[in-house]
């Protein structure tokens, strides 16, 4: 496995890769990879004959008062992980291989970003679909492998590719947790130990939702209600929101029918958490 | 020579030249085509195994007072000359094609926009760089061409691809005029007689610029106030800017020096025309 800097190394791979007629699978991330990444790693390996992940932590989609400089950060443990799951080239470029001076033009959409973690992370999304886009141009994968976890994200990217006509198969995998149930996420190590164990609240919360819903209640104010309950009943949790969303245009919806996201954004001292669930009602 | 009017259909016979080995040009165009064009087409069929054409009238960049609806086609025509020049395909996209049903996403850029034409017409270069970035997604050529008449825009295409990454040359061409000096463009049809009789005041207008800087003259605010005086000694001029900026930033400028961009936009009666000519003062 290679570990590349720059955007011309990776773009030469990939033309002899193609050359070959071999497909490419991306995988972006911002490093310090969990099972969960790897979930994604090993996806893409089974479904292409080349697999890139991306380590970049990027600072465009960072708002000003947030966690930029303290992310945490593992190149050799990501380059281990990536390895032994069988990823062929890790692309880990610095901020300014990836924005270089003058640099001014950005990719973002109307809508999408205006809720759940848009609302509270403004310039979030419009760094991520950026980011994506150039990874994208630069890789040029067939198929690219986000994770379930952050469901706005994964709806964004999709939108974006369908939007601006990239030739991209967008493959969104499912949430990995703790034995206990906690998503895992690179930021829980932010967790102290009381906090941690505090966290497992939000998975539990998923589940009180969807058991609802299996009872029959299609009241998405009721549910959510229920939700933020418990959650609350947890002294170190400081809810951002719990809501449920058309999963497609992000918008609150007041009965569950369609495709349905239900997300939430939870503070435990200075980790802000996510988890969620997605259900299609129409199947 | 094809034309074909969707995605799909460009898609997949790009790929079948792509797997022939063959290079592709790309000449955007908005239709109704002229010598300017023809031009660009010329020098793509020139450099590559197979020129595309895209002729779409691009409703984005339109603000709601600007000539959408009235803007010339005559498909015909463009595709005769299409054909003559060597072209292979034209895509004719109509705009429910190329804005489908939930369409949310755009490309953008900070600075560059926010100077000559982006300020009278402030959401054109917004869809601009993204039918553009469509387009280049669609076609994936490896080369795409502009005329330098648009200099702003051929400035924002150049920087999106340097920023967004994409893998095109962007080819730059030079404007092309009437014998009398009057800048080839669709609009020419909105003058009447005197009208077009008073526009030659602007390739006059530049090459009194021309002139001032090859006989010494450094000083911007006196090129341009010599300019407009000329300009405005035609009744029928209304003259929305004359500029001197940099040509890599549209920042404007004091003195000629460095890559130097001195645009103008005038109107006469319903049009609204533009010129320009650019220097490089490092060569």
């Amino acid at each position: 496995m290679k570990i590349l800097k720059t955007v011309d190394e990776v773009r030469s791979q990939v033309k002899a890769w193609k050359k070959e007629g071999l497909s490419v699978g991306l995988v972006p991330t911002m490093g310090y990879l969990h099972e969960g990444h790897q979930s994604l790693i090993r996806k893409s390996v089974e479904q292409n004959d080349r697999t890139v992940v991306s380590v970049f932590v990027n600072p465009m989609q960072f708002g000003p008062t947030e966690d930029l400089e303290s992310y945490p950060r593992d190149l050799d443990a990501d380059a281990k992980l990536c390895e032994t799951t069988g990823a062929d080239v890790i692309f880990h470029p610095e901020p300014e291989e990836m924005y270089k001076p003058g640099f001014c033009s950005y990719v973002n959409m109307t809508g999408l970003p205006d809720a759940l973690c848009g609302l509270t992370r403004p310039v979030h999304f419009k760094g991520v679909c950026t980011v994506v886009n150039k990874l994208f141009n630069i890789v040029q994968p067939d198929r690219a492998y986000f994770g379930q976890k952050d469901a706005q994200q994964l709806a964004i990217i999709m939108r974006m590719v369908i939007d601006l006509n990239m030739d991209i198969e967008i493959v969104g995998c499912p949430i990995i947790r703790e034995a206990d149930g906690l998503a895992k996420s690179s930021r829980n190590i932010y967790l102290k130990p009381e906090e941690r164990q505090a966290a497992v609240i939000l998975s539990k919360s998923v589940k009180l939702g969807q058991q609802m819903i299996a009872d029959g209640e299609r009241d998405a104010k009721k549910i959510v209600a229920a939700m933020k309950d418990l959650i609350g009943s947890e002294p170190l949790a400081d809810i951002d929101y719990v809501e449920m969303v058309d999963m497609d245009t992000m918008k609150s919806i007041d009965i569950v029918e369609g495709h349905v996201l239900c997300a939430m954004a939870v503070r435990f001292g200075k980790a802000r958490l996510i988890d969620n669930f997605i259900l299609d009602m129409n199947k």
